[in-house]
């Protein structure tokens, strides 16, 4: 029977800058028998605990500085009650509130930003791990991430090594023999989804392993011996190998979303009182359109 | 030591008009004692057994107008040499490709409509498994989504009853003692992307099993034992208990992607138009804003 166990390491205390959180999760699943990691395993790792470790701390008088400077482009804002929600694209191109700049579960006055590279930070990760365990895990690094449409927020894969991160079913026939269409599943969020569910966000439990998929984990030339279920995984799509969380990222081109919809509206606003050679006019940031 | 476990229910076959699925799961989970049900488990049902279940296929011939049909809103498009994805908002509420129609793992020449209401199919269903196991159980229905700004698609929870599908941590102190901002995870739509890591998409597995996650299971008048580990839950938002996956769609009021960045800037380009008193052109589909 197809099953998959996630759990989290215990005992994984706070992370400081320099921290080696490959010796930190090492040390934690070699704590408890039932802790062990196993060939095939594959670690979720939330992006606050690898930041933390790469000294991507900075001072909170600079929050909104901080966001500013994370910004590549602003997608959507919306003032509120509150403050202003941005919704932007961060240097890593992926597009989040506040840029990914994080105030929760750090000391006052700090804010958190995300690792400068975090497929970096998993293929340095998943590598000295597979040194050191002597076969092959997979490893992601997670953020929390809110969406378009929908209520509440998941976490996904920001950062991913040794795993493939999109299966692709395209091509592959379905149980009535059609060829499945648009298929791809982003197999790397969904374990990033998966491993919210055990790790929570205030319980310090920063890395949980997901057991039962071995599927996913890429050969990795440790010399150990080969995954038990490797032999049944689909090809991995080519050029998709490896290719980290960045491959999870839409290209410009294809991305529909590219601005929210009152942005997008001024913009041909504006772009239409220009052709007529008209005024354009300042609209305010919250203007319904 | 904190862990779930996911399984599939084995020896589900095909699902049929009028199929009694709740008799299907229940003999499913009696076919092995490790496949039995226990309290506070989550099934996460795959929407297309439930739709087969209500009759909901139509013949192929009328994919395009399915999807016209189905179609409140549409929210983007964009021709392919494929032809046109749609991204509409559907009767549901739900922004999807091709408003959920869908025509894999279907006979040739039909295909399958979503459940008229998923939340009511997962209530009927919830309550029936309650009464006749004699225990708690929570349900959500799941589809496969794309989304906005990332490659690949996730399943997400578009039915669920018996369960809290947004767990809210505004107000919660992190381990710093600071109150965590803007922080409500969608569980339900996180089991349904932990679900399909391991029902696959070929593999007729409709149905999966979530064990040890109990405190997200709501109490249910079954007359039953309570839930082992509920008394540890925190208490369930007021008014979002047992909501229903209609909760995880976010209002149009908060939705800033109400529409596809190409569909606004035409909008405002044609309002300056008429605000100028100007003939408002007549845009193609395609035409790069």
């Amino acid at each position: 029977m197809r099953a998959v166990t996630l759990f989290v390491l215990p005992g994984i205390g706070e992370i400081t800058p320099g921290t080696d959180v490959a010796a930190v999760i090492l040390a934690a699943a070699g704590s408890a028998p039932d802790a062990a990691l196993q060939p095939g395993d594959i670690l979720a790792v939330t992006s606050k605990i690898v930041s933390k470790a790469e000294g991507r701390q900075v001072l909170a008088a600079d929050r909104e500085q901080a966001i500013t400077d994370e910004t590549v482009r602003v997608v959507a804002s919306r003032k509120h009650a509150g403050g202003v929600t941005r919704i932007v694209e961060n240097k890593l191109g992926i597009v989040a509130a506040a840029a990914g700049v994080d105030n929760s579960n750090t000391p006052a006055d700090t804010v958190l930003l995300l690792p400068v590279d975090p497929d970096a930070s998993a293929r340095a990760l998943c590598a000295r791990l597979r040194r050191e365990l002597g076969f092959d895990v997979g490893v992601i690094i997670t953020d929390t991430l809110g969406r378009a449409w929908r209520e509440g927020q998941t976490d996904a894969a920001i950062g991913a090594a040794g795993i493939e991160v999109l299966t692709d079913l395209r091509g592959t026939p379905d149980s009535f023999g059609q060829e499945m269409r648009a298929t791809m599943t982003a197999v790397a969020d969904e374990i990033a989804a998966a491993a919210d569910l055990v790790k929570g966000k205030t319980s310090q439990c920063p890395v949980a392993v997901l057991r039962g998929l071995p599927e996913l984990v890429l050969p990795g030339g440790t010399g150990a011996e080969p995954v038990p279920g490797r032999a049944e995984r689909a090809e991995p799509v080519p050029g998709r190998a490896d290719a980290g969380a960045r491959s999870l990222i839409r290209p410009a081109a294809q991305d529909l979303f590219r601005q929210g919809s009152a942005e997008a509206w001024r913009d041909g606003y504006a772009a239409a009182c220009r052709d007529a050679g008209l005024p354009v006019p300042v609209f305010q940031e919250d203007e319904p359109s």
